[in-house]
């Protein structure tokens, strides 16, 4: 179980009296590493750009700053997408699930989104022997 | 570190001698809990319908079957997408990201993704102040 931070505009699971599906209420579910899926899709026609991991911390700057935070978990630190390479992500909108275990990022994608500088992460078709064709 | 399966057509991480970005060879990065998350994409459209996790025998049997297959963390099992619902989602595409640590399928939906008999999961829109808006 995660502590909630108290300046974070998130409730917790305890506190919600009706379906998770259902209620108004934001209580989104990190799992034991206190990380949570983020899905980042293009606002402009819905691509899947890329998928990453949000702490707490990572969400709440989200939807304070209105620009992309994630999780690196292989540097463990928090990241502020394009803060090195400039490609920065403007939220549109920010989505959660039913069961409120996984969020959707609408972002604006200033250049690409993936660190190869191609515009999605998913530029690999796995093929049914294992092998990977590249897409476009 | 997970071991692979033998009739799995994955390639083990330490046998790939080129960088994981651009390597034809499919070495999927699973969590240390075994799984690897999978959002799933409308072939029409490419709207994100769903996020969940897969684990190695889910991955394969997608692979092998065209259908989806995942694995509930809640029910601590495999599951055919759809199977009680009927609701199942034929395989368009299988992709891989850059890290090859998230999967998307692209799928031919059939019925509402969501179990709340949405079209997507994603139906929830996190206002500033931690209220969530339902949209269309």
């Amino acid at each position: 179980m995660v502590a909630l931070m108290t300046d974070t505009p998130f409730t917790a699971r305890n506190d919600i009296d009706e379906p998770i599906e259902e209620t108004r209420r934001f209580a989104p579910k990190f799992s034991a590493d206190g990380l949570i899926p983020a899905a980042a899709t293009d606002a402009a026609g819905g691509q899947l750009l890329m998928l990453a991991y949000m702490n707490e911390e990572a969400l709440a700057k989200t939807i304070k700053t209105g620009e992309a935070w994630y999780w690196s978990r292989s540097r463990g630190a928090l990241w502020r997408k394009g803060e090195t390479s400039g490609n920065v992500q403007k939220v549109v909108e920010i989505r959660t699930d039913c069961d409120q275990d996984a969020i959707e990022l609408v972002v604006k994608q200033t250049g690409p989104a993936c660190h190869t500088n191609r515009r999605a992460c998913f530029y690999r078709i796995v093929e049914r022997d294992g092998v990977l064709r590249f897409a476009d």
